[in-house]
């Protein structure tokens, strides 16, 4: 389905993002950014190396790296110098420090304790960068959002492929293997996270790893995977059933597929992501389920299966447009099961939802 | 061949890990300490989930996570007290707090500067955890050690499948992919990390990701690859070549077996990492390729692909009995191609090999 391999981003597309970081600085009081988590340097650069940094300024940007990337940060990083060094962020602080006393914004949620001390010692003003290439990041550009969707293809097609498959004796851990396989054959990269699996009881843990539990008659069966497509991620889940539902599986059911579309339809721009979470948990407390419900209504995917806007109910972003978040409501009941059922959508003037495939529950 | 499940770490010695953090506390003037990585959170008390800190304290050992992880948290991590919130280390900080005045031991390699902010605003004076948690994890339990040589042998019997299969015109990533099922199929929990297959000119490349470059007679194809066990990491790296080798090739070949032969047999107990480092390193240095090897020798391997000890020319550490390391020189010829050669072993009065499949160069 996709054999082709993802296009790298376009070069004028990564020049677009650091300019957006450069128009911030001015307003941080910031002569340059330092950015350090690897995911943000990507994001930037195109540079997919588990060792990075980059220093964004006035007039330039510098990739650093060690030599192991070397190659590879020429290749997958157009339009940026490159420094070769092990310890990167000290050195691009350095780098930064031969131009005077300058202030360089650094990211206070992930520089640690002890690299902030180095950092200083450079003799540079560190400030704060605050969440903003984080915040750049949630709104996609188009190259972003066809990876995306690619990735989502792949997925919902491999479940399509599975659920089939299903029967009476198979074990979760085998179901997790045969999904993710057939993600991989479907053209997918990497499985974006491990597959949940949780077949009967365990389906009332949400974040539960498969076992060697065979599947039986009269079991819920949760599904929560994604594929991983360019550095994407898709995030789905479903639940369904094996042989004729009980009349509680079925009520559970709806009611989780009731409060999704509320969610789902709670989606548009300048929202806050607190209303979103609010329609749909309201629906499961009305039901009187509310503490069965215990976490968020979902979260931004892209180059992390869990980045911004994080959908809480006491977070406080606002949705913007092109920016793709799960709507993944849950309800469990220890001891008995649990169903959630998620989709990945684009938030815009039209949602468009990306894991396009039947959340009916099946019957296996 | 490792159909079992892996075993949970007994409880026993989950506790003796936390006795021996609860034992350091008075040399860092800390009344407890407030562990944040995950990976040590795991390794003193089982817990798997991706939220997670824990406690030790003078008298008791709490974990906090968060609602989603309530049911596994109490199977897994028994022996200790738990606290389910969801901003954990803060929550363990205002535990502490509530004894008064207490000095709290936290890992500034780890913690942000956000963080220990937030922390500090809780009342408790932070001290430096140093590298405690790191260093006492590189030093093997019987049970860690079972698990890791499980996934060796996973890893090995899995390229021994494989390399039959491998002829001119499959694709790098095809091979990875196949490679990574056949882990997966004997027992394997997850791939330790993304396969490098890397074929003729890719394999000059030290962390070349696969691409659909065909493999042709005459390349070099370099394989660095490892299953995960029960939360252990195999690494393993060989080179092969398809068809007769050109003499550089055979020479080049020669030249990295004898390097990583030489820092093999450096490994004792007591000995500086950076010996090890410079007895493989001397051997490509006379060979005029001091520069075509441009990365540390190993580094230590468990829980976590790369801890410690890290083993390259100007690290300190010097090896402990119990410690396996990974020996994994190699000389890269840009545009032309690359060998490397790596094992895991385990330190100890006679040098264990976890990776046990030929190393010679193969001709496939």
């Amino acid at each position: 389905m996709h054999p082709r391999r993802p296009q790298p981003a376009p070069p004028e597309a990564l020049a677009a993002r650091r300019d957006r970081v450069r128009a911030a600085l001015p307003g941080l009081g910031a002569d340059a950014a330092l950015v350090t988590r690897l995911v943000d340097v990507r994001y930037l650069t195109g540079f997919t190396g588990s060792n990075g940094a980059l220093l964004v300024g006035a007039g330039r940007d510098v990739l650093a790296t060690d030599g192991r990337y070397r190659t590879q940060a020429a290749e997958e990083a157009p339009g940026v110098e490159l420094l070769v060094q092990r310890a990167v962020a000290l050195a691009l602080a350095r780098e930064a420090a031969r131009g005077g006393r300058v202030r360089v914004a650094v990211d206070e949620q992930h520089v640690t304790v002890a690299l902030h001390r180095e950092l200083a010692g450079t003799g540079v003003d560190l400030v704060a960068l605050g969440p903003l290439v984080q915040g750049l990041r949630s709104v996609k550009d188009e190259h972003e959002l066809a990876l995306l969707r690619a990735a989502c293809a792949i997925s919902t097609q491999a479940l399509e492929q599975l659920l089939p498959t299903v029967a009476p004796g198979r074990s979760e851990r085998d179901i997790a293997l045969d999904l993710e396989s057939r993600m991989l054959a479907l053209g997918a990269e990497a499985v974006g996270f491990p597959s949940i699996v949780a077949t009967g009881p365990h389906s009332a843990v949400p974040h539960h790893r498969p076992t060697d539990r065979q599947v039986a008659r009269g079991d819920l069966l949760k599904i929560d995977f994604g594929a991983r497509y360019g550095g994407y991620h898709a995030d789905c889940t479903r639940t369904v059933v094996l042989g004729e539902p009980a009349a509680w599986q079925r009520d559970l059911h709806a009611l989780v597929h009731e409060a999704q579309r509320a969610g789902r339809e709670a989606l548009a721009p300048g929202v806050p992501v607190a209303d979103v979470d609010r329609a749909a948990r309201r629906v499961v407390e009305e039901a009187g389920h509310g503490e069965d419900f215990p976490h968020g209504l979902g979260h931004g995917v892209g180059l992390e299966i869990h980045e911004a806007p994080m959908m809480g109910y006491d977070a406080e972003a606002r949705l913007a447009d092109r920016t793709p978040v799960t709507v993944e409501p849950g309800v469990y009941l220890a001891g008995r099961g649990g169903v959630r059922i998620e989709d990945t959508l684009v938030v815009g003037a039209t949602t468009e939802l990306l894991t396009a495939t039947t959340r009916e529950l099946l019957v296996l």
